[in-house]
């Protein structure tokens, strides 16, 4: 069962890798494209976090919108990640070009966890925020862990 | 009329700004909040221009996608043109900052035809596409002309 997992995410992979380094004009702008996409999907969940830490006052519709920027964002980086940009970044490991089953397993987490951060926030309820902004960050740090440079 | 319309989004515009610039932990986070947004907007929009140029075939999934992101990512940057970043960016003219009324018609410009981009690629006919892509690339050249330096 692991291993036909395995296949079709890898069979997915491959599929979804070649259309997206077709989508760039050139690997300098996938670079730019993911990192401009993270840069701002982290301004916004910087800002439910900065309300789930009481570091500013709770605002059930900052919450939302914010959450929805967040979620829509988080399907977008991963095109970046073009077969041709492996050598384009400082702060990339290779890994995510040699692990591109299990990168796009942390990335279906996070917009898994994102999806439902939004749904916490439809329900206006802080907890509930900080319960999904906690699980959320999780997803971000378990792959800055094995795929990020320090 | 006239004034009474200004008037309103003077204060509409004075108070957007007043969030704007402290939603940001510094000054440069908002420069490159807003070129971010703006790349990934471009990035998204130049796919459905390919499209409606004859570049690429017409994909009509593949244009409500592109429109999709083009619609979302049309509302963000503004925030990212705070007060305190006039000085800081080699392309925004000072303009921005002096004619704040006129600078946010020009977004709720794009606002507007973006949504009316998404709209038209959801009908599926390339026509409407074209239609709709030359309008909204109208105002990106409107805001560009009187706004960004060369």
């Amino acid at each position: 069962m692991k291993f036909i997992t395995s296949f079709v995410l890898t069979a997915a992979a491959t599929v979804l890798s070649l259309p997206a380094s077709a989508q760039f004009a050139k690997p300098e702008d996938a670079v730019k494209y993911r990192q401009s996409a993270l840069f701002v999907m982290g301004q916004h969940f910087g800002r439910i976090g900065a309300m789930a830490n009481g570091r500013v006052p709770y605002d059930a519709k900052a919450a939302v919108d914010n959450a929805e920027v967040v979620a829509e964002m988080a399907k977008l980086p991963w095109a970046g990640f073009a077969a041709n940009t492996d050598r384009l970044s400082q702060k990339a490991k290779s890994e995510i070009w040699t692990e591109q089953v299990k990168f796009r397993e942390h990335n279906e987490k996070l917009v898994g966890e994102s999806g439902k951060l939004l749904a916490a926030a439809k329900t206006n309820n802080l907890d509930n925020l900080k319960t999904a902004f906690s699980a959320t960050a999780g997803t971000c740090k378990g792959c800055h862990d094995a795929y990020r440079k320090d």
